[in-house]
C-alpha cells in the first residue's frame, strides 16, 4: 500500500491566511473496502472558494474542519478497484483533496467520473471544462443572459473562470473587456484569450481613476459584469452599468481576509435597476452537463485555451494556494504530482 | 378662465432641498384647444421620487426642468372638455404637477383616466391604488416572488408604498415586518396596518444594533425585502438575509441629498446567493391593470386602509415635500386644494 502525503488544516487564519495554518503529514492508504476505488492524484486544483472554507462561519460554504484533509478537486488515475464501473487506468476527476491519493466510496453519485483525454488534456477538467468553467457559464448564461452586441467585463479576466468567460461571450457576439494584474496578463488576456480590450487594474488608484478607463474600453457602457474581486474593482464597474445592467457576483477576493470591503455606490443599483446577484455553481448540478458539453467543444476545437500555473509536489501546495490568492498565479493554478 | 396658482423649480439644491428651491407664480389657465381638457386638481401627490428629478442628472429619471411646473401625480375634476371622451364634472387621474388646474392633451394614451369613486375615495388613486401601490406590488410580485410563510421586511413601512406592500404581502401567506420612525409609526402598522411587527429605527445607533431587533421580529430570518431607504436600514436588513432571499430596490431616500451611502456588507450579496435589483415601475406599465385590479379591491374591502398626511392648499406643498422627505409625514403625503 503506498504512502500517501496529505495536507491538513491545522488551524484557522486569524486575517491573511499562513502557511503556518496548514500542516504536512504522511499515511499508509488503507485496504479497499468493497465498492471503494483508490485514486492516485496526478494535479490538484487550487482555488480562491478554500479561502473562505477555512473560515470558522459567514462563509458561503460549510467551514473545512480542522485535523482533515482541505477539500479541493483532484482529476487522476484509479490505481486499484473494487468497483465494477472502474478499472485501474481509469482517468478520474473527483473531489479528492489536497493529499496524493484519495479512496473514494465510488457509489456515491457524481462522486468520480471517468473522463475522455483524447481532445482535452486532463488537466482541464479541474477549470476549463470543471467548476471554474461551469461558475463561468451560469454566471454569463442563467444570471447574466447576454444578448448579441452587448458589453460583457469580468475581473480576475485571466483566471480560470474568467477565460472561460471571454470564450462563452465572445461566441454569443459578446464585447468582452477584462480586469487583471499586470500588462503581461492584460496583454495575454488580448492577444491569447480573445478579450477585445484588458485593463490593468494596478495602474488606477482609486474607482474613480479605474471607472475612466472602463469608459474607454467599453464606450458603450457595461451591460454584464462577472464579479469576482469585489472592492475598488466592483465601485469602479457600478459606476458605468447601463440601465437594466446585470452582474454576477461569484466571488470578492479581496474581503476573503476579513477586511472590510464596502459598496460605495449602492444607489447605482436603483438609478440603473441593475441586478445583482450572487450564487454557487455547486448549488446548480442541473446544469452541469449543459455547461461542459458547450466549454468542452470550446476547448477541443481551440476556442478556448486557458493558461495553468503549475506548482510541482505536495509540499508546494501552501505557498502556491496563498499565492493565488494573491494574484501570483498566471491562469488556473494547479498542482502536479508525480 | 380661473386664475392658476404653480409651483415651478426655480433652481437645484446643492446638499439638501430647500424651500427657496421652489417658486410660486399665478396665470391664468388658457383657452382650450381642440381634444384639450381642463382639469381642476383636488389633491397632489408628493413623493420621494420627486427629489432625485430636482438634481441636474444621476437621478434615475430625467432631471425636472428648471423654471417649470414641478411633476407630479394629481386627482380632480374635469371643468371644461373639448375632448369627446371626457365630460365636466369626470373624476380623473393624471400627472397635473404642483398646480391648481391643468391642462392636458387628452388623446395622449395614459395621461388622463376616469376613475370610480363609489368604492375607493378619490386620493387613493395618489396612493394604494396608484403609482405607490403599483411600486410596492411590482417589487413583491415580479421581484422578491413571495411563497407563504416566508418573511418579508419593508422600510418605511408606514408609507403608501410600505402599507400596500404589507396587505399584498399578508394576501399572499407571508410574515411581514415593517421598520418606520417612532412608536406611533409602529404601533400603527401593528394595529391598522397588519403587520405582523414593527421595528423603531431610530432607536438603534448603528446597522449591529438594528439588525439584532431584526431577528427578534424575524425568528426564521428575511426572504424578502423592500429597499426605501437605504444607508444603515439596508446594512441591519442584509445581516439577517436567508439564503436565496430577494432585495428590492425602490428607493434609496436617505442618499438623495448627495451624503454617501456605502453599503457595507455587499460581501453578504456572495455569502447568502442574495439577488438585489432595482426597478421603476413606470417603466413596467404593462402590469398596472393586474396590479390595480388587485389593490382596488384591497381598499374597496377595507383590507388596505392606508393612512394619508393632508396638507391645505397650494402654498403648503414645499414644507410638506421637505417635511416628507425628513420623515414627518405619517402616511400617504398629499395636499388638498379647496
Amino acid at each position: 500500500m503506498p504512502i500517501n502525503q496529505q495536507i491538513l488544516l491545522d488551524n484557522r487564519p486569524v486575517g491573511p491566511a499562513l502557511a503556518s495554518n496548514f500542516k504536512l503529514v504522511s499515511s499508509q492508504t488503507p485496504a479497499l473496502h468493497d465498492r471503494q476505488v483508490l485514486v492516485r492524484h496526478k494535479f490538484l486544483s487550487l482555488d480562491p472558494y478554500m479561502r473562505g472554507r477555512m473560515n470558522e462561519s459567514k462563509s458561503y460554504a460549510a467551514a473545512q474542519p480542522l485535523g482533515e484533509v482541505m477539500i479541493g478537486g483532484t482529476v487522476g488515475e484509479v490505481v486499484e478497484s473494487r468497483h465494477p464501473q472502474f478499472t485501474p487506468g481509469d482517468q478520474v476527476v473527483g473531489m479528492g483533496g489536497w493529499q496524493e491519493y484519495s479512496v473514494v466510496n465510488a457509489d456515491q453519485p457524481g462522486v468520480l467520473r471517468k473522463v475522455d483525454t483524447t481532445h482535452i488534456p486532463l488537466s482541464a477538467y479541474l477549470g476549463a471544462v470543471g467548476m471554474p468553467g461551469v461558475t463561468a457559464w451560469y454566471g454569463l448564461v442563467k444570471i447574466i443572459e447576454p444578448q448579441a452586441g452587448e458589453t460583457m467585463v469580468v475581473s480576475a479576466a485571466t483566471g480560470a473562470v474568467g477565460s472561460a468567460f471571454a470564450a462563452l461571450a465572445k461566441a454569443r457576439g459578446c464585447r468582452v473587456v477584462g480586469i487583471a494584474g499586470g500588462p503581461q496578463k492584460c496583454q495575454y488576456a488580448v492577444e491569447e484569450l480573445g478579450f477585445d480590450a484588458c485593463i490593468d487594474y494596478k495602474l488606477y488608484q482609486d474607482a474613480h481613476a479605474l471607472s475612466k478607463a472602463l469608459k474607454v474600453a467599453c464606450p458603450d457602457g457595461i451591460d454584464g459584469y462577472f464579479e469576482n474581486v469585489g472592492g475598488m474593482v466592483l465601485d469602479a464597474v457600478l459606476i458605468r452599468m447601463n440601465a437594466f445592467g446585470r452582474i454576477a457576483v461569484c466571488g470578492m477576493i479581496a474581503g476573503y481576509d476579513g477586511a472590510p470591503l464596502p459598496l460605495n455606490y449602492p444607489a447605482l443599483i436603483l438609478v440603473n435597476r441593475l441586478k445583482v446577484q450572487g450564487f454557487i455553481v455547486s448549488e446548480h448540478m442541473a446544469v452541469w452537463p449543459e455547461a461542459l458539453k458547450e466549454l468542452g467543444t470550446l476547448v477541443a476545437t481551440g476556442k478556448l485555451r486557458p493558461r495553468e500555473s503549475v506548482a510541482e509536489g505536495i509540499a508546494s501546495v501552501p505557498e502556491a494556494f496563498l499565492g493565488m490568492l494573491k494574484g501570483k498565479n498566471f491562469g488556473k493554478q494547479l498542482v502536479k504530482l508525480s
